[in-house]
């Protein structure tokens, strides 16, 4: 590693330690959304990553662990790009489709992050996921606020925000089943396809 | 079982070896919901439906046979609703409806069979994947053709089909991540304020 390099990490605050860490979780979640979670072992991780097996648990207890740790890089990756959004003026719609082009973009870069968070929560132990849950539940509920927001502003009509969140997580979250990087069209074409389709169905008509 | 059961079952083909097959598929599909299709194994089974374990290899000789068959299951029944309301003269936008209806309406009746048919198709061996596979993409066509014709007959804008339909299965499949029996809204209520947002925002406007 050059030195700055070495500089860029003290200041970004991580370790090799930290990086070693998030090259386990990356490599796991591709792994897992392979090959599936139970079909995949802490011998197979090591291997992935090029470390021995007494190496990988210095760094995670089990594979619970790394599964955890998925999860957590995947919430806080985006409420991280939803609070950067806030506070910027935006409209309700902006913010819409903004929250929309986030979970497609996720379909090209976390592919297996998203089939894990969708498919092995109920693999975590119950107070990972409390956790979690604390997590998915604020981001739905700042979704539901913006809908609600313009309901009020008279943007939108009277829809109930919970199911039209509950609709726009659906329309996007799906795509991890049927999405393929390098398809027909981007995962930036789909998100304005889909936003254009919920906001023409809640835009009020005067 | 009564002698007007037994004339009923005759008449409707159903032997008793059809009616075990069907309550294995059934209890199995709960199991595999409730605890995990990995984490149940053929004792389990047949113990639920009170069959000894030999008794139930004579059923099905594996436990992805089982699967293969809560698959066979959803597909065929969603299939068969569909081709129900076909040739009615029913409108781009009541089929739609119908569909919408349809997936939420299995949320109520069949939910492991849905969690299943969702997040375990890559465990069917190839030959398998490939009839359901067959199945599901017959389904999918059925529902991109209503679009089409609501587009042909410019009752939709010029939406694509392909990715309309997408965004209609994802917001009605995603339901099974959510959705609650005896919730604040019947799966019927659901259905329709799904299908009010999606022909809101592809109906063509004058």
């Amino acid at each position: 590693m050059s030195t700055t390099q070495r500089r860029i990490e003290a200041v970004l605050g991580e370790t090799d330690a930290d990086r070693r860490r998030r090259q386990v979780i990356r490599k796991a979640a591709a792994l897992f959304d392979k090959n599936g979670y139970h079909n995949t072992s802490m011998d197979d991780i090591a291997a992935a990553v090029g470390l021995r097996k007494p190496s990988l648990y210095h760094y995670f207890e089990s594979k619970e662990e790394i599964l955890f740790w998925i999860h957590q890089e995947f919430i806080d990756l985006i409420i991280e790009r939803q609070v950067q959004r806030d506070g910027k003026g935006l409209e309700p719609s902006e913010l819409l489709l903004g929250v929309i082009s986030d979970i497609l973009a996720l379909m090209n870069t976390h592919r297996g992050h998203v089939r894990v968070f969708f498919e092995h929560h109920r693999e975590l132990s119950s107070q990972y996921q409390k956790i979690i849950r604390a997590k998915r539940d604020f981001y739905q509920d700042q979704v539901e606020a913006m809908v609600a927001a313009g309901v009020e502003r008279g943007d939108f009509r009277q829809v109930d925000p919970r199911l039209t969140g509950l609709a726009l997580f659906g329309m996007c979250n799906w795509a991890y089943q049927w999405y393929r990087k390098g398809g027909p069209r981007s995962s930036q074409e789909i998100a304005e396809f889909f936003a254009d389709l919920l906001l023409g169905g809640i835009r009020a008509t005067e």
